[in-house]
C-alpha cells in the first residue's frame, strides 16, 4: 500500500476541503473572552460531528472545568504505534476589530492568502490533520497507525485546565508520541523541523496609589500617580539596549552552546529583513543573532498595559490604578518557578513606598521544550520532507510557546513533533491573520505520508530511542 | 429694599429647588464623547425653557461649532453694573461606571450629600446662581445689577469652542465683570475668595515601533515594544521624588514670592491629613508645602495611557502603539506656548531612533489667572463672606484651572470672581461625585447678597479700581 492513494483522494477534493475549512473559521470561537462562550460551544459541536462521521470512536468532550477538549480514537492498528494529534479550536480576540480589511470571522481569500481569525493559529492546520485521518479511513477503511485526536479548546488563554484534563484521562489518552498541528513552518522555502519552543509565563501587575481617582486639578503635584509610577517600574524591565534588566532572571539563562549556535546559523536568515519587515528598526539583546535572540534567548514583553482615562476627549485626573499584562519567554535549562520569582522580587524592589503593587500569577507557565534529534517522530518527519522537497531538513527551535509539550512529557511520558504548516508571516494574533493557500496543499501531501512513515515503526521503538538519545 | 426678601423666599422653595436640580442632574450631559449628544441637547432644552420661564430676554444658544453655550439676559437697571453669570451644562464621563454606588445621572441623597455627576461640578452652583435671579425677579420684579447668563457645554472638554463663541457674540456679551459659578470653596468653615488658579493645557501622546501588533513569541526579544517605549518616555517626566524632570520648563517658573507664601500660609491646612484622605503617601516637589504644590507649583500629569490587549484574558502580542494623555496646570508668569514647546522639545529629545513619536496638541490650553484684590468683586465677596460667617475671608488660588477666565479678560476685559459653592472633597471628575446638602442653602444665601453688594457700585467703578491695582 503507497500513500499516495490518500494524497490523490484529499487533493481532489481539496475545494471541499476548503469550504469545510471556512465553515469551521467562522464560528467565533475566542477562548480568551466569556462573551465568545457561545462561539465555543459552536467549534466544539462542529468538531464532535466531524469525528463521529469520520468513523472516529470515544468522541467525546474532555472537561477540566474549563474549556473542554473535543477527543476521538481510531484503535484499528494493533502492534503499531499510537499517536495522539494534537490541535486547538480556539483562536485569539479579533481585536482590534477596526483594523481587519475584511471581517475576523467572515473567511476571505484574497491573493492566494485565506485572511480570519484562527486561519494560521491554528484551525488551517488542524484541518489538515482531520482530513488526513478521514482520508485514511475514507479510501482504505484504516489508518497506517492509532490515532488519538485531541483538540484543545484553551490554548490562546494559557492552557489553564489542559493539565487537568490530561492527568484526569490519563488512560484514554495513552499514547506513544503526538503530533501537534500547533507550532507551523519557519520558512516555505526551506524545510524545518521543529525541535523545541521557548517556555512562557504571564503576570498581570498592578499598582494603586490612591484609594480613588482624583483631579488634576485639585491634587496635581502633590500625590502619587499610578501611571507614573507603572511607567517607571515598566521601564527598570529592560536596558536602553532592549536587554532584560532584571538581574537575578538573567543570571540563570544558561550560556549558548555552540552547537545551538550552529544549528541556528545553519538557516538561511536575514536579520536586517526581518525587522525592516514589520517596519521596526534592530533592537534587542547585544551580542547575539536575531535568530538566537528569538529561538534560544528568553524575551519579556509587556502585553498591555491600562491606566485613567482612555475614551474619547479628555478627563483631567488623576489614575490610581495601572495595569500591565506581562510575558516572559524562557529557554531550555531555564526554570519558570526560579524565572517568576526573580521577576516578583525585582518588580517589588523597584515599587517605592506609598505605592501598592499586586501580581496575579494564574500559574499556568509552561516550561520550554526540547525533542531529542534521533527520536522517531524527527526521524520520520526528516524522510518525508527530504522526499517532498530534495532538501534535508534544518532542525530549528520555535520562539513561541507550546504549552501542550511540556504537559503530554510530563503526565504521559510523550514526544511531541510540531508538524503545523502556518508560516512566520502570518500576522497570527494580530489583525488580518492569514493562511497561506498554497500550504493547504503541501499539508495534504505531507501529512498521509508522515502517519505512514510512523507505521514503519512498532509501538515499543518509540520509548526506546527516546532513552538513546537522552 | 433688603435683599433678605430674596433669600428667605429661596429658603423657603429649598425643596422645590432640589427638585428642579435633580431634573438637572438626570440629564447626562457629557460633552467630551459624542455618544452622549442626546444628553447635551437636553440640556440646551432644560435651560432655555429655564431661563425663558424666569423673565430673561434674547434668551438664545450661542453657537461657535462645537458644543453651543446658552445666554439670555436681563438688562432692567440703568447705570448699574453688568453682570456676567458663568455656569457650565456639561460633565465628565461617567467612567468607571461600575464604580458608583448609586447610578451617576439617578441623584440620590445619602447621608446629607447629593451623589451624581455634576452635582459638585458644576450644575450644583450653576442652579443656586440661577434660582437667585429668579428669586430676585419674582419676588421684585428687578435685580439689583444687570445679568447676562452664560453658560458654556464645553467646560469639561477644554472649551475648545469658547474662544470663538465669545469673539462671535462680542457685543451681546459686554459686561463690567463676570462671577463664576464653577471655581468653588476651599473650605466649609473657613470662609475664602478664590483670586486665581492655575492655566490649564492637555496633549495627547503616541509612540509607534512596528507597522503592526506583533506575536510576543514570533519576535519577542528582537524588536521594539511600543508600551516599553512609552514606559520609558514618561519615566522621564519626573524625578523619583515627584518633581517634574523637564528641565526648560521648570526654569521658566518663578520663585514663589514671600507675599504669596504668606497668603498661601494663612489657610489653615493639614498637609499630612491631605494626602491621607485620599489613601496616599506625600509625594512631589520638594521645599513646597502642599498647599503651595497644587496652587503655586505646576503639575504634569498622565491622565490615562493605553497600549496592547487590554480585554479579559490574555493575548501574547508585542503592541506596535502606545498612548497617553498628559495635562500640564501652570502657575502665573508661566507661559503655556514656552511650557509646551519645552515639554515637546523634551518628548522628542528621549525617544530614540526606531520609535515615532506623535504628538496631538488640540491648542485649546487656558493660561493661568489672578484677580487683584482691590477689585470691586473682591471688596463684596469678602463683605458678604465676613457678614454671613464673622470671619474675615482667606484669599486662596485654586489648583485647578478655569480657562474662561483668560479667554473673558482678553476679549471682553471682564475681572471673574468665581463663587461657587462645591467644596475639594466631592470626588469632582471621579465615581460618586456629590454635593453637600447644605451647600445649597448658603449658596442660597450668599448670592442675592452679593447681587446686592454689586449694585452698590455703578458700572465705570469696575474698570477704575482695576487699573489702580494693577
Amino acid at each position: 500500500m503507497d500513500e499516495d492513494d490518500v494524497v490523490r483522494y484529499l487533493l481532489k477534493r481539496e475545494e471541499q476541503i476548503m469550504e469545510r475549512l471556512c465553515a469551521f473559521l467562522r464560528i467565533p470561537s475566542v477562548s480568551t473572552d466569556p462573551a465568545f462562550a457561545e462561539g465555543m460551544r459552536k467549534a466544539q459541536s462542529f468538531l464532535l460531528v466531524w469525528l463521529e462521521s469520520m468513523g472516529l470512536r470515544d468522541v467525546q468532550l474532555l472537561d477540566g472545568s474549563g474549556h473542554p477538549a473535543v477527543y476521538g480514537a481510531w484503535e484499528g492498528a494493533p502492534g503499531k504505534p499510537t499517536i495522539l494529534i494534537y490541535g486547538h479550536y480556539d483562536v485569539m480576540p479579533p481585536d482590534p476589530v477596526e483594523a481587519w480589511v475584511s471581517p475576523a470571522f467572515e473567511p476571505t481569500i484574497r491573493s492566494g492568502r485565506l485572511y480570519a481569525r484562527g486561519a494560521s493559529d491554528v484551525k488551517g492546520s488542524t484541518a489538515i490533520a482531520l482530513e488526513t485521518i478521514e482520508g485514511f479511513l475514507k479510501v482504505r477503511g484504516a489508518c497506517p497507525v492509532n490515532i488519538k485526536v485531541f483538540l484543545e479548546g484553551e490554548e490562546e488563554s494559557g492552557s489553564a485546565s489542559l493539565r487537568t484534563i490530561v492527568d484526569r484521562f490519563r488512560p484514554l489518552l495513552q499514547a506513544d508520541a503526538m503530533i501537534s498541528a500547533d507550532g507551523g513552518r519557519a520558512s516555505a522555502d526551506i524545510p524545518t523541523i521543529n525541535v523545541g519552543c521557548r517556555g512562557l509565563v504571564e503576570l498581570e501587575v498592578s499598582v494603586k496609589t490612591a484609594a480613588k481617582d482624583l483631579h488634576s486639578g485639585r491634587y496635581g503635584g502633590a500625590v502619587r500617580n499610578a501611571a507614573h509610577e507603572m511607567a517607571r517600574i515598566i521601564a527598570t524591565l529592560h536596558d536602553e539596549r532592549g536587554a532584560i534588566a532584571v538581574p537575578d532572571l538573567v543570571a540563570a539563562v544558561p550560556e549558548l552552546t555552540s552547537d545551538a549556535r550552529e544549528q541556528t546559523a545553519r538557516f538561511p536568515f536575514d536579520d536586517g529583513e526581518f525587522v525592516r519587515e514589520v517596519g521596526g528598526l534592530a533592537h534587542g539583546e547585544p551580542g547575539y543573532s536575531v535568530r538566537e535572540q528569538l529561538t534560544l534567548r528568553p524575551a519579556l514583553d509587556i502585553n498591555g498595559m491600562w491606566s485613567g482615562y482612555i475614551g474619547t476627549g479628555s478627563k483631567t485626573i488623576i489614575p490610581n490604578v495601572a495595569h500591565a499584562k506581562l510575558s516572559l519567554r524562557t529557554v531550555p535549562e531555564q526554570s519558570i518557578e526560579h524565572a517568576v520569582a526573580a521577576l516578583k522580587a525585582h518588580l517589588q524592589s523597584v515599587t517605592p513606598q506609598g505605592v501598592d503593587l499586586t501580581i496575579d500569577d494564574p500559574g499556568t507557565g509552561a516550561e520550554a521544550f526540547s525533542l531529542p534529534s534521533g527520536h522517531p517522530l524527527v526521524i520520520c518527519a526528516r524522510k518525508v520532507l527530504r522526499e517532498a522537497t530534495g532538501k534535508d531538513p534544518v532542525l530549528v527551535r520555535l520562539g513561541a510557546s507550546v504549552p501542550i509539550t511540556v504537559i503530554f512529557e510530563e503526565l504521559l511520558d510523550v514526544q511531541t513533533l510540531m508538524f503545523g504548516f502556518n508560516l512566520p508571516d502570518e500576522d497570527v494574533h494580530a489583525p488580518n491573520e492569514f493562511f497561506h493557500v498554497a500550504s493547504l496543499a503541501q499539508g495534504l501531501s505531507a501529512w498521509p505520508r508522515l502517519l505512514t512513515a510512523l507505521g514503519e515503526f512498532d509501538s515499543g521503538s518509540f520509548r526506546q530511542d527516546e532513552r538513546l538519545q537522552g
